[in-house]
């Protein structure tokens, strides 16, 4: 059992953690940080628990502490950040210097040259860019990230169609609420109402997306060189992202060579990944954020509505953007790391 | 004065030509027709009024009348469709036979070789295929057209930036519930969801965009060459169609260049006609459904969010899929063929 | 195993009965009714499933018969019905005097004198009435019925209250749209809206409720002489009825005393019984249709906002309106009519 | 001209009081008050603008100062206050010593015995409780306040049945997030759920409504008796709050007399009253938020639904909450203010 402490835990992603964390058979969580209000109090005081299952009572009666290297106890092998990047910058390095493994979700450093940007089962190789990361910078622990949540919907699919040479992808994405936190998103700005613009979303899904599908060749990892156009949107749904994607190939491919590529995308045995990373429908309208955001325990990306066009395909994906977009993106880099004996 | 008639009266097109055309300066709605089982009933008992402002008195009283030459009365300069395609495809040529013009939303015909499919402001010189219609035709009457709600969207701004050369256009909708009809959309599909298909739709931005952006000779439509991608999603928005657009031209162009292209794209004198057709947000999170689909009164097209890409740029767009969209694109349609001679 | 059969099982309740029925202990689903031009098709084709979780394979591939006595198999033990009212009034009597045994949710006869209509934890013994059906009718069969979704809501909390001598209760209903069937409200009726009238709903819980309270002596059914009094809207949820209610006693009585009344509501050991029959929160902004819907595996009842009041109580009640309110509820009423031998 | 200044012109309320005040013919905005952080900036930088309507130009261009008497010019002749009640108990009082007249909407001080609470259509003769405020406060300035939204919405109606000899009410609100003000209601709250309870309005409404059905004799106010109860949820609607309401009546009432009482109630001839006080509607699903909301310019009241119960009617009543039950009503009472001479 792997004792592990979950950084930011009041917030909407840490709620998520604590949901998935609880019940994992690998890790017990054994620490909660919070913002200095919420330190010093249990947590069923500090949080304002919104999930619907119920809050787990044992790490209800945990005491939430400072988010601070001081504050952790030793005996923790693990951590697992959705700190506000503001905070994440701060204190994560610090955490590492200190000898802690991070798992991160916050949006700091995920573009660092020595960090790793990991989707386990599309570049689980990329991990041994910690060997990198702790020649250079002389730290016992390590700093692995998973991408934002509209970047992970996308990149699996696209990752499957690179065998037919990727070169260019549009990519305008249908967000959900939940992914602006729980008050990021008020209801007079999004009843009846689109949001056409995300800030800073657009540039992570353009240059994440080619970090994660570039090549590591065990000292420096090349991006790919796709271009990535995307176009950001919020919309009146409560969790699940789904994307329109116009993907162009330097080989011919079919839809039917598409969807084919996209079902043969390997998962991995990690406990948290999905039987089938991808699941490809044939129904037109399918797949749709209320109905298949759950795919794979919502665990899985969700693809559909494949056409061919003029050079390429455009098809639709979905993935749950606060389970394989946010907190159980981290948790499966933790499994991840736990797995290559990083932890 | 023109005296008109309102083909589909019933229906959620045809409730919004009521609202436009009751008030307007130069049509008078002199008869109404509707399904075989509204006939013979008064407007008010037919049609189940679902718009904000009341029914008009003098409209509500008229007598429903089958959708049929023999039922339409003869001092009727001018007709108003929004029948179903099915039933537009069989009743309007015979109504052109008989002589009447027809200013017609439905979406039959739309692509014919001889039938002008219009946006006033964008491309009236294409009316002129009437001519070559009557030749070919033998009809005393005309057909006219306006595209599908979508098509009108996207293409005033595409038109715009096609002084740079228009190569390709990628484009993703976010399309209100009230494009389905009245019924079209269920609740229980569109709450907390996305419907990421549209039957048919997609065909028609791609085919109607070229036809709109076509140059018309005198003798031959050559529809435009530019390579056009729609991917259509229906959100919970109720009136509204937003956009996302990527467009390639053959000349560099800066999001400045773009900008001021549509915002000096001619606008017209036609009563219906918004003072600016193409209102440029500088605002990153306009235009907004909710917030900006009134623009020019509902007739106006809105943009913004624009940003360089490698070879072109990408922006949103937004018009009142109802107004600009549908009732109101026939009512222009109207007010050109009055102009022009053709009523 | 008791084989048993689901009459309009291509529905919006029929689906949730099948999902309700595929994974039960003591239910084996062995044959599927519908409308006529669903007869002869698989269910797979015949319905267009739209739950959360998968069509059950071996159900998909059930062939749909018609609801006629004549098509159902004479192995049937049970019926489950969620026919249109109308088809339910002609088809039901029918199906009890071929020998059939009905466990209805369809709205016709409830409130008939010799048909039982059951809430199982409430008025279990109200299934004798079967006695005085048989007897009257000369039936081998037998219908029993369930409660309208709205009323199941709100009676199980004032029968815990009528320990106090209940005297009246004003209920307002805040319903969700999956009660008006899949097609029943449409996108345009209810974004950013409210519907404040739902036909025939009002009476319904003003009827219904007085014969769930109502005392059976073994002969006859007394029916409560409580004033109920019922408001009913519409409102944009998908899936669990909120009830606001004052209930007036002739005992004094406080918040605290019917927290605890309806806290100690026996449940049954039945399968489909929650442990808790009512549970009653403390947070005052509790119970919420999205985030206690599910309480009880959908077939709990939830209560909040507990206040005095000059002559009573006002509360809040909420239920799943599809599973406590309709499919669990005729589930529930087929395991009783198993456990007391009527099957 | 009368010269106004508007007191917490940034929020969602005084948005709207800027959207009345600036088209206003007796009225011009000349002050603008806000927070700290705000004072000292345009109105245009201060305030994000949220309203439909753009910001009017003249308005924008306002320095914006700080809500403390001695920022306010001496030639203003009126404030209309939307502070946040902690502020607007502190501040309101020193602007009546400071000899300024305020109409506010703020929820302090509306139960204070010497504070004129009302509605002009409904109990104008209230004003001069001022009279009663001046001699005992020694103010040159006075304080008049408008109730709470909800307040607003049901009291018209009740008022008309009072004739009846009105002795209960029943109210249970479906209230609109606008009421929250901007941010007072998360997306992730509201879509797909109700909220019921909102902080401290059901007592709003059991006050209030009696201090409004008051007589005042000339020297004391005698609160009404008539028992009234209310239940409060939040719903996913815009604008608009819909209230069911059950009256009971001392004199029997049918819902015939109950619909031309509330025709009858007598609207005013200041500027910002409807023509109609009361509009009642026939159809039994009428009034609805998004469809009626804006009666008589979104300063009437709908009702309909009309129905007899034991001891009184039952019915629905609806209006516009952010204006007749907020910036308009302030608005309205400012006109009453100026015509019986206090400005």
């Amino acid at each position: 059992m792997t004792h592990v402490g979950v950084l930011g835990a009041t917030g909407a992603v840490g709620q998520r953690l604590i949901q998935l964390l609880d019940p994992h058979p690998e890790f017990e969580i054994a620490c909660l940080t919070a913002s200095d209000d919420s330190a010093g109090r249990s947590y069923r005081d500090a949080a304002k628990w919104r999930i619907e299952t119920p809050i787990p009572d044992d790490v209800a009666d945990l005491d939430v502490r400072e988010t601070d290297p001081a504050a952790i106890p030793d005996d923790i092998d693990l951590l697992f950040s959705s700190l506000p990047s503001s905070v994440g910058e701060r204190v994560e390095p610090d955490l590492c210097e200190a000898g802690y493994v991070v798992s991160s979700n916050s949006s700091n450093a995920r573009m660092a040259d020595d960090v790793p940007l990991t989707i386990p089962e599309l570049n689980h190789d990329h991990l041994d860019l910690l060997k990198v990361q702790r020649d250079e910078r002389g730290w016992d622990g390590a700093l692995v990230k998973n991408p934002n949540c509209s970047t992970i919907t996308a990149v699996p699919t696209l990752a499957a169609l690179d065998t037919f040479g990727l070169e260019t992808a549009h990519v305008a994405t249908l967000q959900a609420v939940s992914g602006g936190g729980y008050s990021g998103v008020t209801s007079m700005e999004i009843i009846d109402n689109v949001l056409p613009h995300i800030g800073g979303e657009e540039e992570k899904i353009e240059t994440e997306s080619r970090k994660l599908l570039g090549n590591f060749d065990g000292a420096e990892l090349d991006h790919h060189d796709a271009d990535v156009a995307a176009s950001c949107n919020r919309v009146p749904t409560l969790d699940g992202h789904l994307e329109n994607v116009w993907a162009e190939t330097s080989e011919a491919i079919t839809a039917e060579d598409a969807a084919t590529a996209m079902r043969e995308a390997p998962s991995l045995d990690l406990h948290s990944s999905p039987d089938q990373f991808i699941e490809v429908f044939e129904e037109p309208d399918r797949p749709q954020p209320r109905l298949d955001r759950m795919v794979g325990d919502g665990m899985g990306v969700a693809a559909g509505g494949l056409r061919e066009t003029s050079n390429g395909v455009q098809y639709n994906c979905l993935a749950h953007n606060t389970l394989r977009g946010a907190a159980g993106a981290s948790v499966l880099n933790g499994e991840l790391l736990v797995e290559q004996g990083w932890v």
